[in-house]
């Protein structure tokens, strides 16, 4: 039964990733997610610092979208301590943690995680090894680490490139699942923190390339400030054909449904403007769908503000997805 | 088929409590726990301040001596941060600590802990409001906190007496767990800080006196430095006749198996000599029985290290305590 499925694999980490995983285990398909391991922000960040851990929090949100235990572990997962010591301090990444120095073995510690949250599909670390991100801005500037880059800063330069360091080479598991898919998902999420550094793991590229699958981009609704300025629908898709290159992008898929004048309204005057779809005759198929949110969305269940976002529906996501086989 | 079991409560928390649950579970009998909710050491006690939840760490580890879970979620339960700003705290307390704030409701958190740890038996706050143990010394000193009367001095006077501040009231469900029970146990464990803060909580004491179920107190094995040192058997069950009447035991378990003497030479040592069995002709009925864990025992599995300790053994101990129905 289950060699008759359909295998996506969806690659990157965040509320991106999350939201496509969540419409995606409603369709009848193999999943697997590869997430990032250079997060060292929040929560994640202590944790991976204090106790030599994978970063567990793009993991835990993976597991979390794949998730059919029942509601208590679920909770659990999403649960940040809300005062003391603790505070904000999410549980899932604490039994993550937990799990891993318990078992000394980072894929034994992932394994049980899958069972304790009762996943349907695989949630696979880009690398068993935690690694960093760094910018090079276009002044020459270095910035260091995921959470410094991520911070939606307006102060600096341009990003000209991103790197790991040090540089890790990629998980078995990541590498059989990208040669075994029908279908490869890039994003949607942040560019340069969550989709381009599981690229940049040594192997996950040269599997792009040797695989039979579709390679399927979802482009952002929004610029992220300080890591997508200016980027127009063609650059976005430039800059992700250069990381998968000697692959190629079979598709992409844009959002063709009218953004409320409001949330427009909003994200620009946050210097996050709607990504301009300027893509005129291109080498890839074009998937264009409206695939936008309706009303207040709460993605991370750990995040308490439920807020009127531009994001994207899980549902039209996935479908437009499947559309891509 | 429930109905047909015989039922036994246990009275207390601790190690004490955590190994006679452990040799009960395998009788076919229908178990409770009514543990204390004075703790205020540790991990547990830094939760309790900081987050305002019931003290986790003795419902933890009765919890876990009733999990029929496997072996990951026992060992999640039991797993101590060795490091780092969460050094010292045991990831079952945390996983207690956040079902109590996620459920908002203490009795609703502990179910759903029950179903975790797919527990055989109901482990019951003793209350569902967290208190203070307090001790007059026989010099007038009043000793605030559990854990400061739990640290074995030698150099301050004696107990007189301790008590609850602020007053608690039972939990329903423990009153109604003596009610029914066929057999109360108290004990073994620290008489000061584990036993007699249960019998404190108001309203125990009555159900004591009206439940049909016979009350069994198991002695302990030595002394315990600060609290009842020079205690001989006479003199604990002096005290505890004294926080359970108008009830009155109608049984005290006592080991009669000789202690190593490498083991009694260093207890000596430590200040916590072997009690010494004084009875005489006594008003119930007295159970003497080999009852010392033989070797290496390790109580509490977050406990890392093995140690030859003087010990009750968990299958010796509850056939003792099912020979006194």
């Amino acid at each position: 039964m289950d060699g008759q499925l359909k295998r996506i694999t969806v690659l990157g980490g965040g509320t991106g990733t999350y939201t496509a995983l969540l419409g995606l285990k409603k369709h009848p398909v193999d999943l697997s997610a590869i997430v990032s391991i250079a997060d060292n922000g929040g929560s994640t960040g202590l944790l991976r610092d204090e106790l030599g851990v994978l970063p567990p929090g793009d993991l835990r949100q993976c597991l979390v979208a794949l998730s059919s235990a029942d509601d208590v572990v679920r909770r659990l997962f999403t649960f940040r301590f809300p005062e003391g010591g603790l505070r904000g301090q999410n549980c899932g990444n604490l039994i993550l943690s937990a799990l891993e120095i318990i078992y000394g073995d980072r894929s034994e510690a992932i394994r049980h995680a899958h069972r304790l949250l009762n996943v349907r599909g695989r949630v696979i670390p880009a690398s068993v090894h935690a690694t960093n991100l760094c910018a090079r801005l276009e002044d020459g500037t270095v910035v260091d680490g995921e959470h410094s880059i991520d911070e939606p800063r307006t102060d600096r330069a341009p990003i000209r490139s991103v790197f790991l360091s040090p540089s890790v080479r990629a998980n078995r598991d990541a590498l059989s699942a990208i040669a075994e898919s029908d279908l490869v998902v890039l994003g949607p999420g942040d560019l340069y923190t969550s989709i381009i550094p599981v690229l940049l793991v040594k192997g996950i590229r040269q599997a792009l390339a040797e695989t039979d699958a579709k390679i399927v981009f979802v482009l952002n609704l929004a610029w992220k400030a300080g890591q997508t300025d200016d980027f127009t629908a063609k650059r976005f898709v430039h800059v992700v054909q250069d990381h998968v290159k000697p692959a190629a992008l079979d598709a992409v898929i844009v959002n063709s449904e009218p953004i409320p004048s409001e949330l427009f309204e909003r994200y620009l005057a946050a210097g996050e403007p709607v990504v301009k779809d300027d893509f005129a005759n291109e080498s890839f198929r074009i998937i264009r769908c409206g695939l936008l949110a309706d009303g207040d969305v709460q993605h991370d269940p750990s995040d308490d503000v439920k807020r009127s976002l531009l994001r994207h529906d899980p549902d039209k996501l996935a479908n437009a997805i499947v559309s891509a086989f």
